[in-house]
């Protein structure tokens, strides 16, 4: 196990209508005037966004708007949410939404906390926020992790660069989760979701640490917790205990516990940035759930044991200790297999990509040569062409 | 899935010599003056106190001594701990040891806070503490999760009576793991530690709540990363992957996670610190693994699927779903063989308690009348004593 330093404070209120509660929560910790951020159709569809907005007033708390976050949450708006944060002197940024919205305000609170730096330099690393106004969280889809999460994804429309940046000032004060509110998530993005939360996990336990048997179990629990819950939402859209286990799940995916004591770096994630960098029509679980398969066929021989056992505690494979190939690969394909039984893409040929832009796409996730990616097998520009070519071609057989 | 509220602020810094760190942490928290809490024997001999100190000294930082805390923490230290806290005006109290001191110092920062109160109040459930002066810890036995958890137990020694009080107050600011810190537990303290790390899971385990997913999982896959590196550390004691497993899993076994949306009350527990209230000389570990097997036969017929899924997935038993009964006593005898396989008692004969006293337990358990305990079944004073009169025969055959 390796050396770690932990702290996840955010507070998780989880349960039916909780979300009525949120103007006393906001109350009680004494904040005054809101940036309320949110996407669009469906929160205003549903009549949420009105009850939210209800909760608020009802206790005294004022609020100013901004909707309009889109799939891969961008730049401009953002900038848009800063000014109007300072304008309105708001202290508190409530996310209301996913992922995308989440990571939307929590780059408002970098921007809005040190309005004298540019918060795109914060996703280039090239600064540190040094105070941010804290985000609070009504989660509307189990995916992203975003809600218990120290993530943020943002995406510059201008460069068509999307960049992660993790930072405690992205931990969420608190996170109101109502599995109801995922009702009516559509089955393509509840296939997306379940692929996003399974991906978190698997990133990390495919990280090249070799001991870490707490993780390892927690991981593998999740996972076939997820898996299991994962298929009845996707048949029973409904199931209360189904979307409660989602929701749940995508929270603990994504909040450090299932990387614990392990050293990991997200490739296929990276690898998926630019390919959804480039295309943006492309939702972020279906271009992971086209890209896992051949990623971990392609880094699987470096270290066949590790996918065993995953083969084995997770689908109950057998497995052979001394031949462990077999076990590793038939993991692989049972989970290719769920994913496509989800009605998710297993290759980048159904997601309509131009091949000629893998090599663009490689050359991004090296950051223009800077930088090459760790892993149980570390990729280089060359290594990261071949798994879009072999994820192009994917599932012919 | 209960509806749940949860947050788990302590920061945790994990692996080897990390406690050389403490004054550089506490120094950055700002705290000025420290109430250096120990027990007494084995962080004074191995040189601990000495570095702890040091560590202290080095960055300025003034504290005031208070060791000799119990295997059962008494209330006559804690009034002793709160009256040198407001003399010495300390803003931190730290702890150096196992469970016991780390509950000491808890109820100590209660009554430091609240000094209008009579901290035994709290833990009467009288009054609450309306504030509270921090804990840190440096923690030296895996077992409690004290150092994570809000719970606290603690003894009158005047009246017998044990109380445990868990309270947001309680939740430490950091604590510091150190596996190697274990390496010299002896081998009974490590099979102590071992019961009662599974015992926080299987007691939230066998809670009523019948849907619980995710927290399931994470339950079974903790209790497998626990039997294992249980038996590695009990062979081979300064084996650091299993120290560091245990120590990791014990944080992570009270903590709350492994209860989430679950209803539990803990019966082993609450027959447990009667036994060891009325006999201080029994370890608390020890008492668990005496009373388990026992009390998991007397409540398992009211749902004897559980403790075969409990068999099946933790200790990959055959289980029929037509009859779990088989698979659920397979469960617990398994439990109870890798007990006695750690040098843990499974019988209170063993313990050489008097069965002549098990009506005053049960009626101490009973709060002297005022409440029977929750659980998959209802344990009222005539249970409570058959599981005593059961556990006293057990593991005769």
């Amino acid at each position: 196990m390796k050396d770690f330093d932990v702290r996840i404070p955010t507070r998780i209120i989880f349960g039916k209508g909780k979300e009525r509660e949120v103007g006393r929560l906001i109350k009680e910790y004494g904040y005054q005037k809101v940036l309320l951020h949110y996407g669009g159709g469906s929160a205003v569809r549903s009549g949420l966004l009105d009850q939210v907005k209800l909760s608020l007033e009802e206790v005294g708390i004022s609020y100013v708007e901004l909707g309009g976050v889109q799939a891969n949450p961008t730049l401009s708006l953002v900038r848009e949410g800063i000014r109007s944060c300072l304008a309105e002197k708001a202290d508190l940024i409530l996310a209301v939404g996913g992922g995308s919205v989440i990571d939307s305000a929590k780059a408002i609170g970098d921007g809005a906390g040190d309005p004298q730096a540019d918060v795109w330099d914060f996703f280039l690393q090239k600064a540190s926020p040094k105070a941010h106004i804290p985000v609070a969280v009504i989660l509307t889809l189990s995916a992203s992790g975003s809600e218990m999460s120290q993530s943020a994804v943002l995406t510059n429309e201008e460069t068509g660069l999307k960049r992660g940046f993790n930072s405690p000032t992205h931990q969420p004060l608190f996170s109101i989760c109502n599995p109801e509110l995922t009702y009516s998530v559509s089955r393509f993005q509840t296939g997306c979701g379940t692929v996003d939360i399974m991906m978190h996990t698997l990133e990390r336990y495919f990280g090249w640490t070799k001991d870490s048997a707490v993780t390892d179990r927690l991981a593998e629990g999740l996972l076939r917790a997820v898996i299991e819950a994962g298929q009845v939402a996707d048949k029973k859209p409904r199931d209360y205990e189904a979307r409660a286990t989602l929701m749940w799940a995508g929270s603990l995916s994504h909040n450090g516990l299932t990387g614990i004591g392990r050293d990991f770096f997200m490739q296929v994630h990276q690898l998926e940035h630019e390919l959804s960098g480039m295309y943006p029509r492309i939702a972020h679980g279906a271009g992971l759930s086209a890209l896992f398969a051949s990623w971990a066929r392609f880094v699987c021989p470096s270290w066949p044991e590790r996918f065993a056992q995953y083969a084995s505690r997770v689908w109950d494979a057998a497995a052979d200790p001394a031949d462990p190939m077999p076990a590793a690969l038939e993991g692989i394909r049972r989970t290719e297999a769920l994913f496509k039984s989800l009605g998710m893409p297993i290759s980048l040929k159904e997601l309509d990509v131009d091949p000629e832009r893998f090599e663009e796409m490689a050359i991004k996730c090296t950051n223009f040569g800077a930088r090459t990616l760790k892993g149980i097998r570390e990729l280089k520009k060359a290594e990261m062409i071949q798994i879009y070519e072999m994820a192009y071609e994917a599932g012919q057989s």
